[in-house]
């Protein structure tokens, strides 16, 4: 096996500053532009500046309805002395907008007179251009209306239009072709005929940068997908430099076997990045084929999104000759502590609530291979490649995809998972669309801590105490002395073993969890369901030491679901739901009680109401928990503790 | 002549209750929605939440390049006594993404092995499921992927094919049927034929209003201009209402003889708000026919784009189902005070800039019919009804058409003008798309105390002392102590008498300016164009109170040129580029010395920089003062002083 030589990787700076410096050199300048009619214009970029051919009113017009008259005949009017102006000669009937007649200098609104059969009456004298728009008011020809390198608003097309300019010209969009590489990937669309089977692999990434792409204000063209052979990847590079402004090819950037971007790109041009000091990313390579930039982007749902943001963002850019909208930046409280590793640049996926008046945030999974981190995250933080990472509490900048008005009117929920939660946050989102619920996931305990800390708005939470068997609240009171807090019902739910489908290994019951042939998976300390399950392994005798597995944890119910249904486990304790979710079959343990703790101080604000309402009013929201299977909404909004 | 009875205005939020109040009645629910591909669905909004069908991966995969082992076979394994294991039959080579192969449970990283002819050397125990994706790791099949009322991002379009998802239900975009009213207006494609003749008025806020319903998601049908009958206004309406969801008329709210909006809506339907207590957009009105949307837009451009802003966004809300990004908010004192009528919430576009660690606010013109103090603002300001207005210095809620990035982005000049400004404002832009140049005319004294206060970055300045005959430096000297600052050069300019084509009036010289038939237009005071015409009048022993006109005051250069050309004055003193733009004549008076002054503490700043190297080192922007006639440019860019 050929094993690639590992050289030093280059810092982001130095890369982009090197990308951006050869693409100035070799595709630069002048850009390319295009001539349009202003009225499809919006959001392009200007290509030269725009001066207004003509003014804007071009005649001296009224700004009023009422009468025009000579300024000169009303300066002897008093509200004593009127001056009557004779109808149709003296004072002419004037309408907003119409031009002001040969020789006449003012217009008097109609409120302000008296109008007989055939003159008016006027109190007082006007000063010449009295409630009349010069010529040019607004626009005057030959000013600048919009300069180059300007995104075009709706109101710069009225100015434009409204100072006679037709067409301008505009910056062409690039054009970004991308091409997919690799032997087991197939169209999605292929799915429906059956083809996903392994290694098969669904090719999703060409719609993301594609549509990454058309939201930024170029246009993208997808390539068939190329196998992994150099010949069908070097094919299709020649083609879509002839045809497109920059190419992307992912994936295939790597140092694996079927890596060949370093290959074919060092074989048709030249090589200027291999490789850069990010996380996720780090495989990027980038060179120019026919002085056309041709970027190998990793092939990790993460890698390609942040490379997308970090290279061809900027590369756009420097298409349009235009800045394009960066995420908005917030400082924010870190609610743990997170590392990195010293030497790259870290780009961490978070979350982001404001809770109280501070922001709080927290790092979500980073792996690079999990999209639903991005798709639920709220924005990221960097840790550059000089620390170490941050400590709890600290305050860093957090940038972000969500509006602040967004993040503002986002409830935390911290604590224990239940899949009641995602359809919580459907039908509070259905019936108040400006609300949105973030939840995380780290167990009921850690969720009464982040209530304590004021990290969350609201925990849900499912904690037995086993002296006295009651839920939630001997754990509230020993731990929230100080605060002041609600706690409602949300659902009675039934916890249970859950076993693949037709129960293959027999488990009957926490006795089986012994078995030398079961593998067991278990959910994190500081959760309600490892509370019931310690509670029942010591009820009957039983030692963890004694359970295959004990000590893989999962953080959620699906996730144990998950890891049965996968194989990786044959039982875990979590909900019915999860079980039902995912086809597999589940022996009842114990009904439990599922609270949502909720700081006092935050009760009144228009989010918990809202969700409040959702859960004692919403009809449709009580019919799709049952729908769920294994919860009991008897008590459903009902208060079952406050301090 | 019929007089219409003046009813009392709405207040703005009771106006939009009641207005979304009865489409809710009216129009709302179930919103349509349409199915449509995935691929497709950049920016719409779910009509309903997507559930994985397909977990992702959806095989246990492996998660580096390298090999297929079975983790038992590992344990044994130590640094001193490595494991042996046979390639092709223990260890199995295997590729990122790969499925893992049956009865298999772990991959260990190429990196990390040795590898022989054929066997691996491996030196650490590997446990179950190591750098392996378990199936799910980033989807779980039946798992919510995004609610209902989210705006699709290419991240989610991602998601939603990686878990099989091909198609989803979305709203359907709403159709706004605009009609443009008003006997007077033309396309302004007709331009082009010569149609532009008074009364003749360009018809463009239908273009405005069609762009704004587009960027937010909807979609916009302009009908032919309506003109002022009723007939015409009543067949347009039927039938935009088969046609559309909801239906624009613009403009014929208003109170006039030709304003038919009231009255056709009344016969047709029901009306349910007749004038709103805002400034502008008071002679909004709302109806309902045929249990379609109807809305009156006032034609004033300002007034229609903040009637959109304020009812119509609303409304395309409503039709998605979801809330659309508003403006980022931030907080900025007032450069000056403002004063505001009782009883109308009035919207006042601004220009902010970041000085220092500052945000300092200006209000702009307030005309209902300057579009482009919308085009040129950066944002609005709210005065709410109950407020008579702000003082000086206060503290003020600005909401933002720019990123607050723009804003900081931007170089606050204010001071005298000089129209080299504006093409310096292009080349700077063309240079460093990233920076903006805002600059306010308030002339060259009251530029020096805004540098003095803190409130500009920099000022444009030509202030002759006349005891010395220096410019600039004596007035620096006494107005700015203890501030550090540096003057440098822009450019020598020509002063002079602007006056009509062909000089009607035989203007010489200021002597003219006494003389009965002659109308001046003059500069504000503190302009040091208003300083160069005193002293030459004291010179020469003319009175002000000789002069018609004296007291007419305009705040640029172009403001007189116009005023000259559009015979509302004769004459006026200005600069040459301002009469050759205009096409006047122009009788040369001065060479001045137009210097811009920088506050020293910003000298360093990027954005200053930046100005300074287009004004030192830009050859193209040279040539375009140049070409403006009237301008030496023998010193731009030197220090002609420095504190």
């Amino acid at each position: 096996m050929e094993k690639k030589v590992f050289h030093e990787l280059l810092p982001f700076d130095s890369a982009l500053k090197l990308l951006l410096e050869n693409f100035k050199e070799k595709v630069f300048y002048p850009l390319s532009s295009e001539t349009i009619s202003v009225k499809d214009a919006l959001n392009r970029v200007t290509a030269e500046p725009v001066f207004a051919r003509i003014s804007s009113p071009y005649f001296h017009s009224s700004a009023m309805d009422g009468y025009a008259v000579r300024a000169k005949s009303t300066f002897s009017a008093t509200e004593k002395d009127p001056v009557k102006l004779e109808i149709g000669k003296e004072a002419i009937w004037i309408e907003t907008g119409d031009p002001l007649p040969e020789d006449f200098d003012a217009v008097i609104p109609v409120e302000e007179v008296n109008v007989y059969e055939n003159y008016i009456e006027i109190y007082k004298a006007y000063p010449p251009y009295h409630d009349v728009r010069p010529v040019g008011e607004d626009i005057v020809a030959t000013e600048l209306i919009i300069p180059e390198n300007h995104f075009v608003r709706p109101v710069d097309i009225g100015a434009m239009l409204a100072s006679g300019i037709l067409k301008i010209k505009v910056r062409k969009k690039p054009l970004a072709g991308i091409i997919p590489t690799g032997s087991e990937l197939i169209e999605p669309e292929r799915i429906e005929e059956g083809a996903l089977k392994p290694p098969a692999l669904i090719e999703y990434n060409s719609s993301v940068l594609a549509n990454l792409i058309k939201e930024d204000g170029g246009e993208a063209k997808v390539y068939p997908i190329a196998k992994d052979e150099e010949k069908d990847i070097e094919e299709s590079i020649l083609k879509a430099c002839e045809e497109c402004d920059l190419i992307l090819l992912n994936a295939g950037s790597g140092y694996g076997k079927e890596d060949f971007t370093y290959k074919v790109l060092s074989k048709l041009g030249e090589i200027i990045i291999n490789g850069v000091a990010i996380k996720p990313g780090k495989p990027f390579i980038a060179g120019f084929v026919e002085n056309k930039p041709v970027l190998g982007i990793p092939g990790y749902p993460v890698s390609a999104f942040f490379c997308y943001h970090l290279f061809v963002k900027p590369l756009i850019e420097m298409y349009l000759g235009a800045k394009l909208r960066r995420e908005e930046k917030i400082q924010a409280t870190l609610s743990r502590g997170i590392s990195s590793g010293i030497g790259v640049d870290e780009f961490v996926r978070v979350k982001v609530g404001k809770v109280g008046d501070k922001y709080i945030v927290s790092p979500v999974g980073r792996g690079a291979g999990l999209l639903m981190s991005v798709v639920r995250a709220d924005g990221y933080i960097v840790i550059p490649s000089g620390s170490e990472g941050y400590s709890q509490e600290q305050t860093v900048d957090v940038y972000l995809w969500k509006s602040k008005e967004e993040i503002d009117n986002t409830i935390v929920c911290i604590g224990s998972h239940d899949n009641t939660l995602d359809i919580l946050y459907n039908y509070l989102r259905k019936k108040y669309p400006h609300i949105s619920l973030s939840s995380a996931h780290v167990g009921s305990m850690g969720g009464l801590i982040a209530v304590k800390k004021g990290e969350a708005h609201i925990a849900g939470t499912h904690l037995l105490d086993e002296t006295t068997g009651e839920y939630n609240i001997p754990f509230i009171k020993r731990l929230l002395l100080e605060k002041k807090v609600v706690l409602i019902n949300l659902v009675y739910r039934t916890q249970g073993l859950i076993v693949r489908k037709g129960n293959p290994k027999n488990i009957k019951g926490f006795e089986d969890l012994k078995r030398e042939d079961v593998v067991f998976i278990n959910r994190q300390a500081g959760s309600g369901t490892r509370l019931l399950l310690d509670k029942h392994l010591r009820e009957i005798g039983i030692n963890p030491s004694q359970i295959r597995g004990y000590e893989n944890e999962e953080y959620t119910h699906m996730g144990v679901a998950q890891a049965v249904a996968s194989g990786r486990a044959d039982v875990g304790l979590g909900i019915l739901a999860a079980a039902k979710a995912l086809d597999l079959d589940f022996i009842p343990v114990a009904e439990e009680r599922y609270d949502i703790l909720i700081a006092k101080e935050f009760l009144e604000l228009e989010i918990i109401q809202a969700l409040l309402d959702v859960i004692k009013n919403d009809e449709e929201f009580k019919k799709a928990v049952l729908s769920l299977g294994g919860y009991d909404i008897r008590d459903m909004g009902k208060i079952v503790y406050e301090s």
